[in-house]
């Protein structure tokens, strides 16, 4: 009976029986919120984040809103403005079922800034990132082009220095606002930063070279709006290279992961060993496996 | 006449006469637009932002909404959520009559990554910094306690390697969450990391290790929850050392700008004019100075 209401699948509102059980994790600076609680007596985790303003409603938002007056001082004044709720909404996503792997993705977690030296990475890292044995045959079938061929944007094909550069997965590429590009070396053998030496600068400087110029090329962008950098610890032990628009602060780009490319090249210049010897310290999640070794082996 | 209807100061909707000229800058991350424009022919900012999603009001939007259905597919849905206009604030500030400065001032600027080479310094941003004079007048205020003594919540008297730890504008100290220390050093004749050479380790360690004491004793949070940084370019030239919470993406904590304090310190242990030849980036805004000075010498 209900349907014959609304042409499109109007819903009733599901969440009007939703029990809260415990907010997961919430974000005051992105408006968002991670719930898990029940729906009919089945788990469910309910995520909301505002919309974000749209110019194109702000006339109506101007003339159709009221407006609570807060604090005035001199030229300023701050008000709780309450909008049309059709102009304000909030997306809405339910999981549900949900198991108890959507909770844990879900919840908000700790991260510990781990102090590795170049022994703790002989002694710790090295054998823990051996024995899991993390598949990177995605990375494989990238570079063979068994996937995505139709998405890079850039090969060089050198065997030495080359390497393959397409989009990140996190960059949906319809504005050039958050551009987010991943070089993938062709090289097998190399793990992360703590792997490089200096017979590996000229590979660096040719992925930094080739990789600004095919952005500029492609995205009209110059190497003076690029964030380039690589990731310690990396999420895959093939080496890797970011590149990020400068303007937009994408995840993974604070200083307790980040290391600029230019300032890899620079040290592997002056100290073919910088990278093999120096303390590196980077944040790990309370999950994760790596932490609890850095733990049993009393560095944390 | 319209006083009497609210016991407090409602106000007559200020917007509803308000022309849009342009959007200054906006964020689909945060959620808050930056907008000028006129009200009854005077120049006026308005600015706003989408509030916060609080955990005490979510009973009330789950029952008192109404959701459209957006996309179903298996175990997964999501909704565009209408929630009763009161439980939705958008919080709004106004700026009028606004001067030019302040147009400038919330106005999107691009920023450029550049590239300074020990001798780019000397030649080009030292004598930028000797001619500008900025005053560090406020800064000498806090060391002497004559403004925001209050505040200190911890102090290291000795005149070499001493230093007064105090919260920085930007935090609240209402939750631990976006935790924000600034340490500013006692010595006056530091102005960067530039300045930096292997005499200073003991009064780089002393801030680092009695910082994080300071802020375990205070707010019961230890260093592995730290990211303690100095800045390249600082934003004043008096040596201060930044502690942000390691889960809080700080403002200004990108490998653009930051640079680790362990990292300083190893680098100094290593090479005492490690900071001297270092060739150094760092993204400036458009309409900084010191830009245009890089840009004069050929640099950009």
């Amino acid at each position: 009976d209900d349907e014959k209401d609304g042409g499109e699948a109007e819903s009733d509102n599901v969440l009007f029986g939703f029990k809260t059980c415990s907010v997961l994790s919430d974000s005051s600076r992105e408006k968002n919120i991670f719930i898990h609680g029940k729906l009919a007596d089945q788990d469910a985790v309910v995520i909301m984040e505002k919309t974000p303003i749209r110019e194109d409603v702000l006339a109506e938002i101007f003339s159709d809103s009221s407006l609570k007056l807060e604090m005035r001082n001199d030229i300023y004044s701050t008000y709780r403005l309450q909008a049309p709720s059709h102009l304000n909404e909030i997306k809405t996503t339910v999981v549900c079922p949900a198991t108890e792997k959507h909770v844990k993705k879900y919840q908000r977690q700790e991260s510990f800034l781990v102090e590795e030296t170049g022994k703790d990475y002989q002694s710790i890292t090295l054998p823990y990132i051996q024995e899991q044995c993390f598949s990177v045959q995605w990375v494989y079938n990238i570079l063979e082009k068994k996937a995505e061929a139709e998405r890079i944007i850039y090969e060089d094909q050198d065997p030495k220095v080359g390497f393959v550069l397409l989009p990140d997965f996190k960059w949906d590429q319809k504005q050039i606002d958050d551009l987010y590009l991943i070089a993938i070396v062709h090289q097998r053998d190399i793990r992360s930063v703590r792997d490089l030496t200096s017979e590996h600068i000229a590979l660096l400087q040719n992925i930094f070279q080739k990789g600004k110029d095919a952005i500029l090329q492609r995205y009209n962008l110059p190497a003076s709006q690029l964030r380039v950098y690589l990731h310690y610890q990396p999420s895959y032990y093939h080496l890797h290279v970011h590149f990020t628009k400068l303007s937009y602060q994408a995840p993974g780009c604070g200083v307790e992961r980040a290391h600029l490319l230019a300032d890899v090249i620079q040290n592997l210049q002056s100290d073919s060993d910088y990278y093999k010897n120096r303390t590196l310290y980077f944040p790990l999640r309370k999950d994760d496996g790596l932490l609890s070794k850095f733990k049993e082996a009393g560095r944390l």
